[in-house]
């Protein structure tokens, strides 16, 4: 039997995103002095992150290792795979890899952040092998509701390690371009040492359906409709817009964009040769109301009910140029994102309102979904025949039933490792344990701030927004801690002035009567009387209203 | 041709609550000096209602016409059809019916708010009829997810106003008491001059599944269980939690039922009849150690992911007497209600992190829907036969589709009134129209405030939520104007301070620079500094920041 491998010959997997979470994907793999960095994705932020506009994982590990930093390489185009590039580039600049319409959407961001002058871009395409010291990174490619997405598959002295990314398993995808299942098969042959995959739909049984089935639904509904089509999904799904064009041509149709997401990608990927359209096709929204509604299709953004993109605007009437009437036909192409499900309703809610014939969805068939089921995971972990399994991208209840269907399929559970976040995965041909943890965790970003808003920034955003504040101010004299002014009492958000102003007059003559009690103990220390302002204010506030408001108060010395 | 009837002989509809919303149904029919309630219901805040603990109508019409109005109708013991109850009863006393269970459920609430002396709720069962003047209210036996729901007709001279309350078609329930659906024919064949029916689920095709066939799950699932079995679901589900005792004893365990409401509300069924257990099967929650975790049962609530209900604090390892372990089973009996996903999967995954199996979903048939699919609403229309309808508990969509619906069936587009809350619906024998509107809307509770919480306090909870408060604070001379001390600056919820140091420096220097420009100008109007200081710190800030917390400027007079 061969001796064990020290460990530093081992590889390390380091998840630094997306596990026990959906988004922020971010997988570090490393073998001796080389550091390889599979996607570098941000999320959206809970609903107690009030204020946050972003997440994005900490990459301290990174930036202290950057020497060892090799490459940043992306599966696909989407925000939870390229979204904290331009943060995480800012910390270190390193060669980032993707392929072309990858490239052209990651180079959009980098141009907001007015980086892209100083980060290179390496464009590659499925096949290619990137070839560093000891390791060397495949592209295969795969099937996702984007196009141009690829596996991974980083090829080291241990073996090699594939890494999903995003896939699904499509015989008749738009494109023609079929999953690579040979290559998967051909590298199981050789020794797969690790497989990490895709966990996000673990929870679905039997196969996702084919994008081009949309494609007939689409054509199916447009049928007889004799208003305006106004259709909604996802900027980044090029398949899917394309198959709308074809379907909106074919019934006749003028095509117009409206979304700003939408109107920047759509060029970007007809540039590039993934969106096939000829021009004559294509009106601008200006020249709406120049055809008849029967010839007019506008392709929108705002499937997910987010309040500023250019559904939710038409539904509120807030739309420059399209106003939503009776006739038109609204198309919801996509399901709700869990925790999206009220605005999408309530947008729902508006559109019916204004007269449209909203559908939605699974009836109608207008969406499928860009991620494997259970069938295709099954599929993808028989042709690589994994030694060790670490499912990805997922909460942790993905994961464990990602986990639970390798055991089903005949793998040892010593084989198998549940990440989270910072774990220090070691691997080799034998065996795989987790061997310590590196620095995670969420960086928030709210405006121009990376990470300046934390813990109790938030708890005080919580609070704030339960029950207001209230700011008590008093102006003493130094030496004597008398009362020069005030007591002062201004409110926001806690209770409507003018229908309580007992009520705020009584709490004033709460503060005064503290100070007086104060003043005959002769208390001088601020903290001390601050104290006890804020507690004999909250007591009375909280037997009088049950509420609990932030109370903030504020000595000026004279 | 008879001639139309005088305006003032017309049945009037007035929906205050439950169209255009789920929750807070209350419904006014009146006939000349007769007004008849039904149902006074609470909803949950919308996301933006920040703070606030429920909704209730306004029901500023009723309080105006009280001694007009003759009784609250309650249909059944859901929250949001007698929610509302202590707090309209508070503005105006008359009497309440409702059945047996019903009742006791809403003295649960009149004992809360201490008022139960002072109400007068008549017990009433399905098929009587309560005589008024010129109107009677008759109850009808219709199941639902809860014991004793009734549909309610209302006799006018005019013909029935049938109003179906929440209902299912149930013709296996487990209380052996189908919908009462020959007297739905019945007032059929008489004269249903209106029909008001439940939308809820008039999206859904089909026919909602029976009841009794989750009973069949919980048997098939807890055979072969070995660990502690876990179950969650509505307080209020009688019927499940009969089906699951019976599953629990079947299965050789005992019982014990932790969580609020459902302690509070097991008592009352099984005093009243509703719930049949054998008291040898039930234990205490302090006991369950004293057996083997394969004899134990633990009912509790949570199902919704709600963070003080007993399953959370289990999953937070919060709850004091339950630790969740490896072995246990956890069972969600019950659906998402929308907006809940993200707090009932965020239970699971830490649930299923403390090692328990969590079944949850549709696979496992744990959970039924209590409200009517297409085909049961189609049943009760071909019964009901009404002259007119009009679609009720729901959002704009579901009552366009139940309107839609009716005119499949066959009913003139003129003889539907898609309803709003506040709409005067004047109906008679030959036509149906809305001749104005009466005061409707939502009155916010916050903990003891009733309404004091309006648009302006919500608006600035949303402000402070997002990026937080600065409080600028200057004392200043009366008469001169000149700074005495200050400015100082406090923040909350905007940085986290220590990491923002150079940041506060020099807001501080901004509003001092302020400050001295006004003292130039000889600016003394308080409220112009003001308003100079706010706009100087804001453009600072957000160019800085790029956030927008709320500016609060003080000035302390000395």
């Amino acid at each position: 039997m061969a001796k064990a491998p020290k460990e530093k010959d081992n590889l390390k997997i380091i998840p630094l995103g997306g596990t026990n979470e959906i988004g922020k994907n971010l997988t570090v793999i490393e073998y001796k002095e080389e550091i390889v960095v599979i996607d570098c994705g941000l999320k959206f932020p809970d609903d107690e992150m009030f204020g946050i506009d972003v997440v994005i994982p900490d990459v301290s590990y990174l930036v202290k290792n950057s020497d060892r930093v090799k490459g940043i390489f992306i599966t696909h185009g989407h925000e939870d795979h390229i979204g904290a590039l331009p943060y995480v580039l800012k910390q270190i600049n390193v060669p980032v890899y993707a392929t072309k319409l990858t490239a052209a959407l990651i180079n959009l961001k980098l141009v907001e952040h007015g980086i892209q002058d100083v980060v290179t871009i390496n464009i590659v395409k499925p096949k290619d092998i990137v070839k560093l010291d000891k390791l060397s990174v495949e592209y295969i490619k795969v099937n996702h509701s984007i196009a141009d997405a690829c596996a991974l598959a980083v090829h080291s002295p241990l073996g090699v390690v594939v890494h999903t990314g995003d896939f699904k398993v499509d015989f008749t995808p738009v494109d023609g371009e079929v999953i690579d299942l040979p290559r998967f098969a051909e590298l199981g042959r050789r020794g797969v040492v690790a497989l990490l995959a895709d966990s996000t739909n673990v929870d679905r049984e039997g196969y996702t359906v084919s994008e081009s089935t949309v494609g007939e639904s689409f054509k199916r509904i447009f049928h007889g409709v004799k208003g305006r089509i106004i259709i909604a999904t996802f900027a980044s799904n090029i398949h899917r817009i394309q198959q709308i064009i074809e379907a909106g041509v074919e019934n006749g149709r003028k095509i117009a964009v409206s979304g700003r997401s939408m109107e920047k990608i759509i060029p970007v990927a007809m540039d590039l040769g993934y969106l096939k359209v000829d021009e004559k096709h294509l009106i601008s929204v200006d020249d709406v109301r120049k055809y008849p509604d029967s010839q007019v299709l506008i392709i929108t953004t705002g499937s997910q009910g987010e309040p500023m993109a250019a559904l939710s605007r038409m539904s509120n009437g807030m739309h420059r140029k399209i106003q939503v009437k009776s006739g038109d036909t609204v198309v919801f192409s996509s399901s709700p994102i869990p925790g999206n499900e009220k605005p999408i309703f309530g947008t729902i809610d508006k559109l019916a309102k204004l007269g449209a014939n909203v559908i939605y969805g699974k009836l109608e068939a207008v969406h499928v979904s860009g991620h494997a089921c259970k069938e295709e995971i099954k599929l993808i972990h028989t042709l690589t025949r994994p030694k060790h399994f670490i499912p990805v991208h997922g909460e942790f209840r993905m994961l464990k039933e990602h986990a639970d269907l390798a055991m089903k399929m005949g793998m040892a559970p010593s084989n198998i490792v549940i990440p989270e976040n910072g774990d220090i995965i070691e691997v080799n041909r034998r065996n795989v344990k987790k061997t310590g943890t590196v620095n995670s965790g969420h960086i928030l970003i709210d405006g121009l701030g990376v990470g300046d808003v934390g813990k109790i920034v938030l708890r005080d955003r919580k609070l704030l927004s339960e029950d207001g504040i209230i700011t008590v101010v008093v102006t003493m004299e130094k030496e004597s801690a008398m009362v020069v002014a005030g007591p002062d009492i201004i409110s926001r958000g806690f209770v409507y002035v003018k229908e309580a102003e007992d009520l705020m007059e009584n709490a004033r003559r709460v503060v005064r009567e503290t100070l007086d009690d104060c003043e005959e103990k002769r208390i001088t220390d601020w903290n001390v009387l601050k104290t006890v302002i804020k507690d004999s204010l909250r007591s009375y506030l909280y037997e009088k209203t049950q509420r609990r408001p932030m109370i903030l108060p504020i000595i000026m010395e004279v």
